[in-house]
């Protein structure tokens, strides 16, 4: 007895997800064609249009459909501060603080030996000739605060530090609202010893 | 500052997937247009395939392509039994003992009164109409031992006895290999009552 091809087809194709194993892949199928065809084909369609339509942008490398995308087309913008962040989203959250007025560069990723993502993965040498473009005067390094992400921003400091830019890092301290007593003992470590004059 | 709406729509599209919430819709949008393209193409045309090509068999209601499935068109089986399963892949697992050679209904789905799922969501009087074809003697539930498809198989029986059929269930005990000393005590507890005579 064979299952018919195309729900077989539709179980193989669901594992390009990650984190979704043969188990998870043939519920999701029996899920889609028993109680969702439209969420199914809504999707079917994103994913060609996607994959049709999204490219990476020439200058800060996050996902666009035109050749350059609209923060690094946006002239009001601060061209000598460049923003290093691992992903889309992060640069979404620094936009949302509103802090910040300079351009950005996407890693889409962060160094990880371990996954094989090394500097070629997350575009090191497309980033060094982005930050020594001349008009970059300071790279901030906007990686996230773990383990992967304070490695990448290391390794990234060390050779942008090296071709004469000036590298900064997002400060670490106690959360805003943050009560000690709920804080874990290395953010608040980590606090004592960047404490700043007030 | 927005995301370009092609990777917005596929986020958006991804959390029709059982189980996949906003992170980790984004998290396999950017895996698929960073790492897997073609796997997300053809997730796009599999997904599209089986929606327009997959329905339910007319007789058993499992996934096929055509009006009635392979299985419902095999004359070799007998059609006097009936084996209810919860899904396709149960299905499959039996066919995969060689010890049944009747017909099957597959229902799509268990009775769970806390996710909304009652008699009309696993096709009850579709069931009720096969199994009194007039051809049918006896109904085998091999829905799963677990506390719904206890449930469901109890809802079954009852349903079906009142119309006349004899209604059998799969054997609960020991599995096939099992060392007691490993076996879950209520399993030995009702090994321990349908013992048989050697
Ligand atoms: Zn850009
Ligand atoms: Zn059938």
């Amino acid at each position: 007895m064979k299952q018919p091809s195309a729900l077989v087809a539709l179980v193989d194709a669901l594992r390009a997800l990650p984190g979704v194993g043969p188990k998870s892949a043939q519920r999701m199928a029996y899920h889609l064609m028993q109680h969702d065809r439209e969420g199914a084909e809504r999707l079917g369609h994103a994913l060609l249009f996607a994959t049709e339509h999204l490219r990476h942008c020439e200058r800060c490398n996050t996902f666009t459909e035109a050749r350059i995308c609209d923060v690094c087309s946006d002239e009001s913008r601060d061209p000598t501060l460049l923003a290093v962040v691992e992903t889309p989203s992060d640069q979404v959250m620094l936009e949302q603080t509103m802090t910040y007025r300079g351009l950005y560069f996407v890693l889409m990723g962060r160094l990880s030996p371990l996954d094989r993502i090394g500097p070629k993965e997350i575009h090191f040498e497309r980033l060094v000739k982005r930050a020594t473009d001349g008009v970059v005067k300071e790279v901030v390094l906007a990686t996230n605060f773990t383990n992967e992400g304070e490695a990448t921003a290391h390794y990234l400091a060390q050779a942008l530090k090296a071709r004469g830019l000036a590298v900064t890092r997002l400060a670490r301290g106690v959360p805003v609202g943050g009560e000690l007593e709920y804080v874990d003992a290395g953010t608040i470590a980590r606090a004592m010893l960047d404490r700043r004059a007030i």
